[in-house]
Parts: structure tokens; C-alpha cells; sequence
């Protein structure tokens, strides 16, 4: 009896001291999923890791798990939020470039003409780029997206970007990270882009961000010290450069990798090379009443050879409309 | 009394759980550092920033801490390490190599004819550097440079590679994370070549391994997938490149930096130039007995303007022959 209520004590004082033993860790589960083959196929597979009697047994120090993030995190239609931050930004900064108002591609965003936008092509998207995104520190670029994050609204919802964030996906982060895995995001967004509210969005710190990546230089002016943005492209994290930069970075291969495009095909051809189980997941956009419905078609975030893979290598494809009860954390659970 | 009991038995259990109190953590010192001033400044850095009712209190997740690798963390004399690997890999691969017997830089290592290999310059070592690190895959790297440490030998002390670790560094490196310190190596040396030995070396994990950095391409030959290694030069992760590699890889100010040389000095200047308390060190190598004595005049590790900025600007300069009790684990502490 004093042994049971010895127990009891030890109970009560471990909650108290936040000093709860492995099991009793608070249930992290996958509401917003509906009971289909994807969350199935993730709950299989992470049980399988996890389970140290199982012959897919996986070490904590090798879970890593790797996120694109547009159109697999958060949305990217009409277009990669990225860019719409470019054209905020060529808003914003206007008033110091009156010679914008004559010069394109930035009298096109000033003046919403999508045509002459479309025209300036590959050439003038670099040219937004470069004119929102370099030429100040990193910390001053930082800020700016900071700053955009908080207030900027999407142009057709209305919403704040970071409430268009993917409940289930970032449920599914809680989940693998509870189980013990590392999670990273491996984007083609731009790095210092998405640093400043990756850890607020997703719970992922700066150090597990990987994107694309842009030229910086250390600056000595006169004892202080800058890391200044140049106008360079120096690394593309996109296709055949995701396994590369994973490498670069991580320095492993992951066991589960999720994207939702053609750009992701190499991130997960690599992810499920490797030995041991693995996971590959797609985020199938069919959802056009509460997202966007798009594959082998769209301009942006195209999904056509990666679509035949994950069908003829079986991988997991997540049918946003059948398989997400929420996407967003606006809408009705 | 029955509280008290009860208390006992929370003890007892917690203990025998592995679920100790945070104030029961077993103790992590810093043996091997003589009682002096770098062991003190190391000590008032990390009780400043960890006490929560410290004004220079940080959080644990903001506590990251860098290290150069050769010379800091293990020795660089009488050439830094990897070029020895170099060496013994032209060695090792020259019997699939015949025309090495009459081709420069290859015939002056095979011959050990100082003076041809000096001739031969940084073109030279270039020839060597990519004979003996590219053209293979990332894992086929891996694996030679892990057999080379289980069993190559140091040309004038005959120890293994990984016993040339500094027991202090390796100390400080425990004492850090046990006070939530995250451990990076930032290191001129090429990443490829640390990562298989930097966990069971320092315990420190691939993915906190940032380097020099050589060209690698993801190939898929026919359904299987390689990352192979390219002969090209992508990132020099020295000097200047070291703050733009710790902004690139980790996102993050360090708040502590140690290094050895003028290679290290933008990575002290960056990360003592930031708001708060900053510690930066110099492992300065005084000791000709035990290890090597160097710094101004060395073509190895040079040590010459940051040795007079740490004077000027009050940084930790560690006198290795008076400071540190031990150096090599092969020594008597």
C-alpha cells in the first residue's frame, strides 16, 4: 500500500516537474486526416521505424525527414508567395525608385499590367528578385520578410500567407518529430526567405531550412561587420539539386521525403533509393473549392512525371479533397 | 513522514529511470584545463548565458557554438591532415594508376621527394585533391576516408589520426552541449572528408559539419541513383567564407567561436559583433613537447592578425603548454 501510494507521489510529482517518463508523453495524432490510405501508409511506416523490435527499425539520429514547401507546406497558387512578396516589396519600395515607374518589369507589378509581367519572362522575374531581395544586409532582409509576414494578404483569400499553412502537414511535422525524426524543409524558395517564420509556422529552426540560395558577402566596414546580399544566384535547390543540397547540408539521406511536384522528383527518388524502409509522399492538389485543383498542367507547381513515378513505384499520394477534413486552420474541422 | 517517504521513493525510481531533475545531471568539467584564465573565461561565459536570471541569459535555442576544425580541435602539423590522407590515398590507388610513376604531382609523393611536390604549388595540390576525392560517389568517399582513420598512422608521432584529437576541446565540446550548447564544426577542411568521423570524434553529427565544399551531381544511371563527387572547387569555407558558410548552413549568429588561425578571424569578428554576451578563443599552440609550437611564421595554420586582434580586443588566447594538463589522450593527464 505505502508502495502504491509511493507511485501515486512519484505520478504526480513527474507531471508537476514536467518529468513524465517516455510513455506517457501527450498523444500527438493526425486529426485532420481522414481515415484513408495516406495517413495508413504514414502511420505504418513510422511505426515500423520507431518500433525497436521491428526489423525497419531506424535510429533516432537517422529519422530525417525532408518538406519542399510550396504547394507541399503551404499554397503556391496563383503563384509562389515568394514572388508575391517581390511585388509587395516593388510596392513598398516604390517611393525611393521613381525611375520604376517607366522601367519594366517594375511598372508592370505597379501598374498590375499581368501581360507586360508575362512578357518580361525568366529575365524580368530575376530582375524583381534582385531588386526585393539583395543590395541590403541579411538581417535587414530578414526584417522585411518579418515585417511582409505579419501584415501582406493573399490576393484572392484575403488571408494572412502563414494561415495558409496546411493543418494536416503540420500536424504530420508534430507527429514524425514526437516519433523522434529531424524534420527539414528542402525548398526552392529562397533560404533567408523562408528563416524568418519556418519556426513559427512549421516548429523548424533556422538550421533545418535548405532553399535556394543567393550570393552573400562578409562586409568589414571599418570594425562592423555585415553579411550583405549580392545579386548572384549561387545555388538552385530545385530537381536534380534537392538530393545534392540534402547532401551538402544534412550530410545523410533521409527516410521519408514529401513534395508535391516535378521538382521534388529527385528529392524523393534519392529519399527511396536508400536501404532499410522508406517513405515517399505527393501532395495532390484536387481540392478546388478550399484550395486549388492542378497537376500535369499548371505553370506552377507542375506534377506530371513525378505523378507517374509515385503511381508505378507506389508512393503515397495524398488526395487533398478526400484525405484533408481541414486545410487550412480557417476552415471548419 | 510519509511525504518524506514518498519523496525517497521519487528519487529512487527517477534515478533508477533515467528520469533525473535537471540539477541531477551528471557533472561535465573540464578536467584537462589547468586552473587559469581560459578555463575561467570559458566558465563565467556559459554560467552568464545559461542562468535564467542572468541579464546576458540566452536561450538554449540561440546557444549555438562553433569550432574550426585542424589545429583547433585536433592537430595540423607537419601538414594538415586530410593533404596526409591525400598522400597515402595517391599510395594506395597507385597501382591502378601506372602513368602516376612519371606524372607530377603523383611521382613526387610516391617518391616522397619534398622538393618536387613544393615545385609542383597549389596547382599541384589541386591535381592531388582530385585525384584522390573525386570521381567516385559520396558513399564510396565516405568509406575510404573511414578506413583511412581506423588505420592510418601520423608521419612523426605514429598515433592514429582521431588520437590526435585535443582530450580539453573534446571536454569543452561535452561541457557546451551539457549546458545546451549546440556543437557545429565550421572548418576549412572539405566536408565530405569530416563527416565520417566527427560523431565518434567530438560527438558531433554530419548534419553540424560544415566545410569546404566540393562539386557533387545526382546521377541516375538507369533506376539507381548516385550522388557523384565532382573535380571543381564550389565553396572555400576560410576567412571570409566562414561567416557566409555559418549563415548559409546554420541561419543563426554564433554566440561562442573558437578557432586557431587568421582563417578563423571573420569568424570571430562576426560572431563577437553581435548584440549580447559573445565568447571568442584562440587555441594558441605553445607547447614544441607535446604537440607543436607555431603562429606567426607558419605556412600551416598561420596565426598572425588574429592573434593581434584577440589581444587588442580581450578574446581568449589559450596557451596550450601552460593550460592544458593534457593535449592527446595518449598523454598522461
Amino acid at each position: 500500500m505505502r508502495r502504491w501510494l509511493a507511485w501515486l507521489w512519484l505520478c504526480a510529482l513527474c507531471l508537476l516537474a514536467g518529468c513524465a517518463a517516455p510513455q506517457a508523453k501527450a498523444p500527438v495524432d493526425l486529426p485532420s486526416w481522414a481515415d484513408g490510405p495516406s495517413r495508413s501508409a504514414i502511420v505504418a511506416f513510422v511505426n515500423a521505424v520507431t518500433d525497436p523490435s521491428s526489423p525497419d527499425f531506424v535510429p533516432q539520429e537517422e529519422r530525417i525527414a525532408v518538406f519542399d514547401n510550396d504547394g507541399t507546406l503551404w499554397s503556391e497558387q496563383p503563384m509562389y508567395f515568394e514572388v508575391l512578396f517581390a511585388f509587395d516589396e516593388v510596392h513598398a519600395l516604390a517611393p525611393s525608385h521613381p525611375e520604376w515607374k517607366t522601367r519594366q518589369p517594375f511598372k508592370a507589378v505597379l501598374e498590375g499590367d499581368k501581360a507586360a509581367l508575362a512578357k518580361s519572362g525568366h529575365a524580368g522575374m530575376m530582375d524583381l528578385i534582385v531588386a526585393t531581395h539583395t543590395g541590403m544586409s541579411v538581417d535587414q532582409f530578414s526584417q522585411r520578410v518579418g515585417s511582409w509576414m505579419q501584415k501582406a494578404r493573399h490576393p484572392s483569400t484575403g488571408m494572412l500567407y502563414n494561415e495558409m499553412t496546411y493543418v494536416p502537414m503540420r500536424q504530420l511535422l508534430d507527429y514524425l518529430r514526437a516519433h523522434g525524426f529531424k524534420t527539414y524543409i528542402v525548398s526552392g524558395g529562397e533560404v533567408e526567405f523562408m528563416r524568418p517564420w519556418t519556426q513559427a509556422a512549421y516548429g523548424i529552426p533556422p538550421e533545418q531550412v535548405v532553399g535556394t540560395a543567393l550570393g552573400t558577402e562578409f562586409v568589414d566596414a571599418g570594425g562592423t561587420f555585415q553579411l550583405m546580399r549580392l545579386p548572384k544566384l549561387e545555388f538552385n535547390d530545385d530537381g536534380p539539386g534537392k538530393p545534392v543540397a540534402i547532401q551538402r547540408y544534412i550530410g545523410r539521406r533521409p527516410i521519408l521525403a514529401f513534395g508535391n511536384s516535378d521538382g521534388d522528383l529527385q528529392m524523393l527518388q534519392w529519399t527511396t533509393a536508400g536501404p532499410g524502409k522508406r517513405f515517399a509522399g505527393l501532395v495532390h492538389h484536387t481540392d478546388s473549392k478550399r484550395e486549388w485543383a492542378y497537376d500535369r498542367d499548371s505553370s506552377i507547381g507542375r506534377l506530371d512525371k513525378a505523378l507517374d513515378e509515385a503511381r508505378a513505384k507506389g508512393w503515397t499520394i495524398v488526395d487533398m479533397q478526400k484525405e484533408w477534413k481541414q486545410i487550412y486552420v480557417t476552415d471548419k474541422p
